[in-house]
């Protein structure tokens, strides 16, 4: 154990500027709890100039994260950039090139660069710590990495993006549109002015990425990931999924199958009842299934500079104390290769939505198909939209939720009802996650 | 880092056997991410002819748990037996005195040593681990030690007691009284013959003494807790609090206020909307307020023998990574003395249930006794039995909900109430804790 560890933070936004902070504020207990003095000798910023509320004691600056990286001044690295190249892939591996500790909150960086990183980190006998790259101040890379070290994870599945999360919820309490929360959540700056990152899931996908490889022992790797967004979700599925007892949340998912560990993010509909159904706005929350301990669920702030700050400051604290552990659990070379699962070989629960033609037989057509593929139904409701009611030929909603089946045969079901020329647009389908 | 870490098991019950089988099944997981071979070389227990379902690699059998902790067959012990004198403190103290790493579950023996026991592994340089002793498989000492590091922490509250949630729970879903949950309690295994350590609260608060000193860096005390039970919690109450929004838990509650730590176990109207609302049956939860990460709840199963074998394991694991913290964060040394706060200084909400004579003035007269002490009220609610409405004379519910005020201003306003004969029984007093 070292009696000092020189920090030196690249990037001092939001969260850099918080854990700078808070790594002030709490000097003295994190002293008497880690044996040793942390000090932020130096920061890398584009812009000098910028007011950043350090107060006094500013640190060394640099232009040049790289050479921050590389300086003799620190002993521990935090890269706090962002970017899946650039400046912070090239600071992060000269950091670990010169020997040192690096800490990060850059899941873009992990999701591409992780297996690379953490063997350069296993090389040079240093950490690479990034409890900060998911769900921000939520304990949940501590908590798969070493709480639940006994266990065999069955499927860790959560809430990961805050954005996503605000606007799904805000369609649900204020019956807006899509398009409305959307344009909300930008305005309040829960969105960037291009969304697509979150709303298309890619974000959660990344956050994915590292859970995945942390609960199952394999290299991450985002591209083995099915990702779709939320922009197809709309406020009939919402309010149907109210009457049927269920909510909607974009969801990041990775579960041992008997095909290999299957990884996906989709809108995903989830019991009422259930831990993450209750998760409101931008909170984050990951629940855990695993043989020993069966189902532990975390919720808190994924996001926001203090919170994210927070886990900087837990992992640098641990360096601090002398904690090694390798990055994904496993020595990099153990960790397994995954496969990209078709995700026609999914199995479980579907709610199709159809705007079904208002003429006799049409549920008659459609349950037809479904029982020719052997799929049950646990519900079905038909429900027309009173502005509708009396409009004759008014395609009228008819929803189905199965029991589990495969992804195959309901899409199966569906391309055959369509051509049967019973519906009047693309029919609806978000995959049912059971807790 | 050594190679083999040899474990000896005293008690080998349902938590023990599970544990012992963890260790075997993920035995090659375990070497992966430790570095380290952990192996059960021996254990103690009372009666060797029972059959624990160990298979056929039993280890080396201890009759006295105390010669098995200083056994040379060992590096590490782990205490399974309970009790807070007797065999376990010896066995730990022999443990610690001979150099070897414990970890336990037994939550009242550190509430009434865990200082002592501290001091001394700290001499000894070796770890006290003690992930089981609360909220089962929950990882809430490490995510108070270690993952919440750089947090000042305001307030940590949840419910620590399967019983006591599942008698709750189950009053409220089938409106049974509190004798009857009890009864099925008993019948189903959840509650022991004799209730009165569970009901009485005194099981939360042995726990709550273990997160106080974790989350506020004092010396662990379960003296300077308030305790109550929820013996006195009726159906009347629990319908009440649905009928305003809330549910009843029996909360442990350590809170950072002006005049010290408060530490309090007693029945607690929780909003509905809230996470520890939501939790039913025996799971457990809790939730952490603290000034980067502003809110953090975890939620789990509080007992069972794999659940809380997991929490062991995980302990086990890291000890033989080289993790070692002191055991309640600080340096035994550092952790300050806390005092009793006398409840009367207790501020916040309550919720005051009375039975009214039902006569012209009562509920005026229950109002002036509240704002003569400036007790401001959030809303007031008289709801008669219908089974009892028309009769003459018959006492009249009368529930108060009141803002922000002081436990003695309550109390004194209540006695007064009594005092003016407006009041046909008991007033029923439970706390509000605001998330």
């Amino acid at each position: 154990m070292v009696d000092q560890l020189r920090v030196g933070i690249a990037g001092l936004g939001v969260v850099g500027s918080a854990a700078f902070r808070l790594l002030e504020r709490q000097a003295d207990a994190l002293a008497a709890r880690t044996g040793c003095r942390i000090e932020v000798t130096a920061g890398a910023v584009r812009d000098r100039g910028k007011e950043r509320g350090l107060g006094h004691t500013s640190p060394k600056m640099f232009d040049d994260p790289v050479a921050l990286a590389r300086a003799p001044d620190i002993d521990l690295f935090v890269e706090l950039m962002g970017g899946d190249e650039g400046a912070a892939r090239a600071s992060v591996e000269a950091a670990l090139e010169a020997g040192k500790h690096v800490v990060t909150a850059n899941k873009a960086l992990l999701a591409k660069h992780g297996l690379a990183l953490a063997k350069a980190a296993e090389q040079k006998r240093v950490a690479l710590a990034f409890e900060a790259s998911v769900a921000g101040g939520i304990p949940i890379v501590k908590t798969l990495r070493e709480g639940l070290a006994g266990n065999s994870i069955e499927r860790v599945y959560g809430i990961l993006n805050g954005t996503c999360n605000y606007i799904l919820s805000r369609m649900e309490r204020e019956e807006l549109s899509f398009e409305e929360c959307l344009k909300e959540a930008q305005r309040l700056g829960y969105a960037e002015a291009d969304p697509t990152f979150d709303i298309g899931g890619f974000d959660t996908a990344h956050k994915l990425a590292i859970l995945t490889s942390l609960a199952f022992g394999t290299s991450i790797d985002a591209d083995a990931i099915h990702v779709e967004g939320i922009e197809g979700v709309t406020l009939a599925d919402i309010k149907a999924a109210e009457d049927l007892g269920f909510r909607i949340k974009l969801l990041g998912v990775a579960q041992r199958t008997r095909n290999g560990i299957e990884q996906r993010v989709h809108p995903t509909m989830v019991h009422k009842s259930s831990a993450l159904a209750e998760v409101m706005g931008v909170t984050n929350a990951v629940t855990i299934d695993a043989d020993a301990v069966h189902e532990l669920t975390l919720v808190g702030p994924g996001a926001g500079g203090e919170a994210t700050a927070s886990a900087v400051v837990a992992d640098i604290a641990d360096i601090a104390k002398g904690i090694r552990s390798a990055p994904f659990g496993l020595p990099a070379a153990r960790l397994q290769k995954t496969e990209k699962l078709a995700m026609q070989r999914h199995e479980g629960g579907y709610y199709i939505r159809f705007s079904a033609i208002d003429q006799p037989g049409t549920i008659a057509a459609i349950a037809k198909r479904m029982a020719e593929r052997q799929i049950s139904l646990e519900s079905v409701m038909q429900k027309s939209d009173p502005r509708a009611a009396g409009k004759p030929g008014a395609p009228v909603p008819v929803v189905l939720i199965t029991y589990a089946t495969t992804e195959e045969l309901v899409r199966g079901a569906v391309d055959a009802i369509v051509a049967d020329g019973t519906v009047a647009e693309k029919p609806q389908v978000i995959r049912i996650e059971r807790q």
